[in-house]
């Protein structure tokens, strides 16, 4: 029996929406290789079920995504992997392939999927870090997927150091291009700032807590627990701003200024200061619209033409929910 | 004539070390590709100059040290360069030279030495970053080198937003391994912290600020100002301590303890935290002698099992300093 007390979110509600139970989850790290908090918690994980053989009551799958960028320490060794499950990309042939993450992208597919297929994973963590000073966030590509938003409900309630979000990219499943994609539920788990190819322990210590509490909150799903209804602020992606370039070298000319650096998620509003060009010029936002502002100076960015995203936020309501198999 | 209210540093004294002119002084960034303040100051210097040829009162060549490793945004392409520059590996011969950094250090050995003779440039100023908590760090290979010194005892005065520390190396000149060795005088100036391949615009500003001081300081020397003997706090590196590591797979265990990270410079007693391992245990520095930590978790130094330096802490007298070319 359910503590009551304990779980105050354990209450019976004639609305409430019954879903399948998420038997198999997948937590994944090293899909960027340098993100090493996901790296060395897959690590930790991989190493303590070897020495212990502990029996979890949901079947846990840890997985190292990308081992050789993980091994050279870099973000990828020829492709980003984390752009490689789109459905088309996931079709192409073998002689198509051309590149480690491809071939690699099809492997973790036939593993977690096939993606769109009842044979995949129910839930999909991918453990993810950012330079950017996000707290945690659980990105994903539904505003309606009631399993995604109910943990991250739980997380935001239970994390006692962090700020827990949610972000919403609003693509069709098809076109979804990275990791999580590939199960029937999941998510990017992103955390930071810490900067690729190094750990610091808070950061550590918040994803190693977080990955406890989601695997907590399957069990209790699982075991029949209801979870009570609410709303949950979702992030939808609205457009990415680019650093401000030189047009012919389309070298970097400004750096995000310092009154934006830092300060994701804190509303811009039209006339903001953005950036800062290094002959020491202001740039400001000049959209007509206040958004909220995330990975904001993001590294692995830098390639991708992306300075910061921004977001526009509204509350969902979410149902009561409760497992169908009890 | 010098403005002796504004400069009040400028006094005559009988004891004073006359010391030759710096008429040629190299500025140089992106030795290491991902360091992006001194790669965007870099650009912006060659940029400049192309644009207005100013023509400054000493001569200062300006250098992308490793412009391969600049393009691709990593550390080196094949070698570290700012390792390559001891005397045996600049003597190698052209079949010997397993690697572009290798050929690279050769070149920038024509350019800006060779190393140890009278052509070799006066002063090397070369640009790095650091994930680390150091402020602005000038890195040399000698505790009395009154130029340098001077420099510093100057940027600790002048610089209003960071902190300004004089690192030393005791290792003999023909061992030396960075740029800056190549030079009559020279140094690393470090700053952090700032991910590598990201800029934050309050360090490439202090980056800036220092650069300017620095050749404000050149010429105010080399136009016959006296500058006072005072003393700068000079840290000599003792020894490096490693991250924790599995005995058989050499994969790290432990990350720098909370209580550590971020806190170069002050003071590590025996006892203190230094690391926390992924399993939660306090792993503490079991050294007799309180030392002064820095390079804190710099993410470069994983591969080079560095989590961090220990430097013992004193104070260097330094003469009063003129120039000797009138």
């Amino acid at each position: 029996m359910m503590n009551r007390e304990r779980h105050p979110h354990l209450r019976n509600k004639e609305d409430t929406v019954m879903l399948p139970a998420l038997s198999r989850v997948a937590v994944c790290g090293g899909t960027h290789g340098n993100e090493l908090s996901g790296v060395y918690l897959v690590h930790e994980r991989l190493k303590r079920r070897k020495k212990s053989q502990v029996m979890e009551p949901v079947a846990v799958v840890t997985v190292m995504s990308n081992p050789r960028a993980v091994q050279r320490c870099v973000r990828y060794t020829e492709t980003d992997l984390n752009r490689c499950f789109t459905h088309a990309m996931l079709s192409l042939s073998a002689s198509e392939q051309t590149s480690y993450e491809l071939v690699r992208s099809q492997e973790l597919n036939s593993l977690l999927g096939p993606k769109g297929s009842a044979e995949a994973m129910d839930l999909i963590c991918d453990l993810h870090n950012t330079t950017a000073n996000m707290g945690l966030c659980l990105i994903t590509y539904s505003d309606s997927d009631w399993i995604c938003l109910h943990i991250c409900k739980y997380l935001q309630r239970e994390m006692a150091t962090i700020p827990v979000r949610y972000i919403h990219y609003d693509i069709p499943r098809s076109e979804a291009y990275s990791l999580d994609s590939v199960g029937k539920h999941g998510f990017a788990m992103e955390i930071g700032p810490q900067p690729h190819g190094l750990i610091r322990a808070n950061i550590f210590m918040a994803m190693q807590e977080a990955v406890q509490l989601l695997l907590d909150w399957v069990r209790l799903f699982n075991s029949g627990a209801q979870f009570e209804g609410g709303s949950v602020d979702v992030y939808t992606l609205v457009k990415n701003i680019d650093y401000p370039r030189d047009p012919h070298t389309h070298t970097i000319i400004a750096a995000v200024h310092p009154d934006l650096q830092d300060r994701d998620f804190c509303l811009l509003h039209p006339g903001d200061p953005m950036f800062l060009s290094f002959s020491g010029e202001t740039l400001r936002y000049k959209g007509k619209e206040p958004l909220y502002p995330f990975f904001i100076n993001e590294s692995a960015y830098y390639e991708k033409a992306v300075a910061l995203s921004l977001a526009r936020r509204r509350k969902v309501e979410i149902p009561a929910i409760r497992s169908s198999r009890m």
